[in-house]
């Protein structure tokens, strides 16, 4: 029977082979939190290996993902469908093992890691998201959603502000059941972190209403498994363990120091390592008795069939509800969906409101949520302003936690790390809202949401020098572009209240990549459209308004700028130039059209202009370099919006006079 | 004799007359901390109205900027140039008090704040600049630099992430000149906060190593006069004030609610706190006792005039320090500094050298920082990958604060927003570095840096796919075209060592814009030059390699791909088809040449191929729809950089097949 240290030692071993050879990597993390792993994944670890989408699985994620192979090596051991081959292709081209671990490429890997500090926020949204579905489905004596979050996390991840964001909103919700493991080894990339570092984290942790469990030996299995046992007892806090452990434990030269950390320890180090540890065994190579003690096989199989059980007796007790949760952990749309949305935008078209965009959203979601349960909202701190809320919206809290809504205080990069975590657990359409300029707070997050090709929508409201006298602070001019520049992202900025509507209606609909709806804070006039032109809305660039044969200019806009484009299309069209527009709410799906369906929009040859209150530059992409851009190449400023329009010459005017120059 | 809290009620006027002129603004916050801003300012602010530029001033700024029109009152209050016909166009174009604190706009506000949290890291950046440039200049009864750093911050700014990092940097270096005003009022946007924000703010920031005093009652002028007392007292520590106030302090049926926040009060309520608050004055109206009372003028003449007497005494004990001093302090670099450069650009080129450029970064700190204390370097925990130490450089601590080097820990927001106070407050040129990827982090904080036309040097390494194996959550793709897309930014991506060393040189005299230096993981090439083309890498692109005659096709080219280019330029040159190669470091510094050059360049007509190893479409701005792009259209991977660019098809091979298919 081998001990318990063996069965750690077969993740370093495992960890340093890999490392070594892919000459590239990080050993120190895994050879230190190997005997934490090992008591957590062989004795509480709720998961069944051979089916990682197992629902009420427990989740475990690294927030410090750079120790993969901790990660790889536990999945390897534990009878996931991860080979020892795959072990050796670690950091390669097409392996299963990637440098960082990566959702989607790895069974058993619940989200992507890596950027530091955003994978203890993922933990934080896959808890509230258990949380809010508990809630949502659990019934008196029919527990079928009751899994625990683990979250193992260094010195870096505590040192990220997002780390600050994620743990105190994750204290005010109360999460008890989210435990997270501090890698405490004293190390970071710089050295010893007692030049950079000197929180008091047990203390910072109280203060954000934790149970923190300090000074865990994270060496000796007996602290760690007390720890545990703790950490589980409490429902009404999330809880923080504190290991202090040592980084390369084991690696006689290396170990405690930062030389473990990033780089293959080396051949000969390897070979005093596997003798300190008392490792006998040759590289990739793991005795039979020992993978024997780590397979969970069994176990998980099992515990998936318990579940399975109770959630037939569930079916029964309650049919329609366990059919609402099938479909919703299917990602499933309810069967009337697209009627329901269709019938909606005819609506708006019928009604032809003027009226902000932001605010049309607002309507869009007071039309669609209540036929969609599973959409969880937010805003960060902004809901009155971002208009996220609706009539059936309900806060999350701990004295409610059925509710559909998190207000998630002044906090773009939790929010946006958090719904990235609702949206991996399953069962939720996360949206959530601050102002476009502060999109970039929780920037990195937007990009994690589109790597990982997770359907959270991201809301921005107030998206342009239009917001008025909050100034340049608050304006966005470079962000729409960084968007749309962003792969596996749709940026929509819709131009009037039908087509924000239609941009809800393909940003619900998407299930294969993130969603950023643009929104004006002020009115933007209704256009008139066809039914023939509404249906083309989706395909994220349309004749708006044609004119009488051959176009002599194109202008494309946007959002708030088709308004200002038709008005000058119409001064054009009277005046003998024949112009016609162009709405392209979003350019990533107007990308993603046939070329003839392109070439039947923007014909070959014929000039365009683009007209955007956003950064010029990026319109070249459409107008090439004998078109010309109506745009802004500096930052805005603060006074009224009509004052701005006019004095950075985004003007009806100015468009009529350089579709002129351009001709 | 006017009362303080007649004092106060001058500041609750003038803030809620003028949101309700310009009928937006922000009047609770102003209203609510306006007593703790009598105390501070009457009693303890250490300035000249009539010469906002001396430098021994302290510094204030606001971090919760929406509050802007408390700055405002108390600049013209206490006789800043700024009358009361400037408050009254309060957030009007070309005004002096735009919507929120500008720096540049209004004379007495030391940065632009706003974007929440960060005027709080700004601050810690101001008190650790004044902490290192004392330790650098003071001598022996010789106190040149002697300043306090006053900052008032709100709940958002609590909330957000960057407060963490930067709280946590200022408990680690002990800035006990540091001194921060928390608005404790229980409000935020949503609400009343308790739903969203419960931390035990006092023993979080203990847990930072800050000194703290809590409950203090914000509209008590004693509590306030003793609290500062106790701050100042504590020169090892930085102290937060933890202030209880009442938002809208003075409004019948807002005060104490969400909606004194962000909107005019109305006419009638601001006659009802007119009546309440006993302020008897119309509109914009301050009696002379109370100017008087308020004005600052004579006593910070006289704290001027007595600085003054001090520096001459320094100058006379220390002539080559002093002139040091006034040097560093006018931001003018050593008069032989173009020489220096120019000479090591010189033998870097003789050398030639292929070398990743991120160690050329290196090289060329290492050759002109010693004849530049000004220089402030860092790193986010990669010093030893960014490679920004240099043989000279010396860590800041509380044992030794002379240093001119940060080790900022995992914290690029805080860095990068510490890095602006740092330029802010003067006496200094910070350089400070991440992996490019991890920009995005401190994405706000570079874009204020451009706002504010801060002389910032953002070092990036790690530029592209070519880091190889920690894979896509570390490849950037769109962070270069984001940086290059930012108004007032300068982004640089040189080819070998010789555009490194000239990246640094021009980074280093830019003393009206941030610079954005983007630097390989990997090695490059060296490239032959003639002087000329060596002095033309200024201008941010030229023609490295021409063809003989009249080219068929420039091939424009960045970084790492530059050899590339050359390479496939050979071919193509060789097989036929004359090719021209334009290296293109700085597309911002090409854009800003004359037309003619720029023509001389990319002469009108010849067909345009762009490689760059990262988002492709931002080059059609160079190549418009008549070119081609090699670039990426996805995220990376994770493999050896070489596997990569093959992967991904940016190969010279393809370059080649590419430039074909385009003439």
């Amino acid at each position: 029977m081998p001990s318990r240290s063996d069965l750690a030692n077969a993740i370093r071993a495992l960890s340093m082979d890999a490392v070594q050879k892919a000459k590239s990597g990080h050993p120190g993390m895994p050879m230190g939190m190997a005997d934490i792993a090992q008591v957590l994944w062989c004795d509480y670890l709720k998961h069944n290996p051979t089916n990682p989408q197992w629902f009420d699985r427990d989740r475990f994620m690294l927030s410090n993902g750079h120790g993969s192979m901790l990660q790889y090596s536990l999945l390897h051991l534990s009878g996931y469908d991860l080979g020892i081959e795959d072990l050796k292709q670690f950091r390669q081209l097409d392996s299963r093992t990637p440098g960082h671990p990566e959702f989607g490429y790895t069974p058993g890997v619940e989200t992507t890691t890596g950027p530091l500090g955003q994978g203890f926020a993922n933990a934080v949204g896959f808890a509230l998201a258990e949380k809010t579905l508990g809630a949502q489905f659990n019934r008196k004596g029919h527990t079928i959603v009751d899994h625990y979050t683990y979250v193992f996390m260094g010195d870096g991840c505590m040192m990220e502000g997002v780390s600050h964001e994620a743990a105190s909103l994750a204290g005010t919700q109360g999460l008890g059941k989210l435990i997270a493991f501090y890698d405490d080894n004293g190390i970071s990339i710089d050295g010893e972190v007692d030049g950079w570092f000197t929180d008091d984290t047990v203390k910072r942790f109280e203060s954000y209403g934790w149970q923190v469990i300090p000074r865990v030996n994270g060496h000796d299995p007996e602290e760690i498994d007390q720890a545990i046992e703790t950490a589980r007892a409490n429902l009404e806090q999330p809880t923080l363990i504190c290991c202090k452990t040592i980084i390369g434990f084991g690696s006689p030269n290396k170990e405690g120091k930062e030389s473990s950390h990033g780089a293959a320890l080396g051949d000969d180090e390897i070979t005093l390592t596997r003798e300190k540890l008392g490792w006998q065994h040759a590289p990739f190579e793991v005795p039979q008795d020992i993978y024997d003690a780590w397979d969970a096989r069994g176990k998980g199989r099992k515990a998936e069939s318990d579940w399975n059980d109770k959630f037939t007796e569930y079916k029964a007790a309650y049919p329609d509800l366990a059919a609402e949760f099938e479909r919703r952990m299917k990602g499933e749309l309810p069967a009337n969906f697209e009627q329901v949305a269709n019938d909606y935008i005819q609506s708006v078209n019928d009604k032809g409101e003027t009226v902000a965009s932001r605010k049309a959203s607002q309507n869009a979601i007071e039309a669609l949520a209540p036929n969609l349960p599973e959409l969880f909202g937010g805003s960060a701190d902004l809901a009155g302003s971002n208009l996220t809320l609706w009539s059936g919206a309900k806060g999350v809290s701990q004295a409610e936690p059925d509710g559909n809504y998190c207000f998630y205080g002044v906090r773009e990069f939790g929010m946006t790390a958090i719904m990235n975590g609702f949206a991996l657990h399953g069962g939720f359409r996360p949206y959530g809202a601050t102002f476009l300029i502060f999109m970039e707070y929780a920037r990195n997050a937007v990009r994690m949401s589109a790597l990982m090709k997770q359907p959270v929508i991201h809301v921005y409201t107030h998206d342009s020098i239009g917001l008025g006298e909050d100034g340049p602070t608050h304006q966005p001019i470079e962000q729409l572009a960084n968007l749309r520049l962003t792969p596996n992202l749709d940026a929509w900025r819709p131009a009037d209240a039908v087509e924000s509507a239609v941009a809800w209606k393909c940003a619900i609909q998407a299930d294969d990549r993130p969603q950023a709806l643009v929104f004006s804070r002020q009115g933007l006039p209704h256009q008139a459209r066809s039914d023939e032109q509404i249906a083309d809305i989706e395909k994220g660039g349309y004749v708006l308004k044609d004119c009488d044969g051959t176009p002599a200019a194109v202008i494309i806009a946007t959002g708030s700028e088709v308004g200002l484009a038709v008005e000058a299309a119409d001064q054009l069209n009277s005046a003998g130039t024949p112009t016609r527009v162009v709405s392209m709410p979003c350019t990533q799906r107007f990308d993603a059209q046939g070329a003839a369906y392109r070439e039947s929009v923007l014909p070959n040859g014929i000039k365009r202009v683009a007209v955007e209150a956003g950064i010029a530059d990026y319109w070249y992409k459409y107008v090439g370099l004998d078109g010309a851009i109506l745009g802004m190449n500096s930052f805005g400023e603060s006074a009224p919006a009509g004052d701005l329009y006019k004095h950075f010459g985004i003007t009806a005017e100015n468009l009529v006079k350089l579709v002129k120059e351009t001709v």
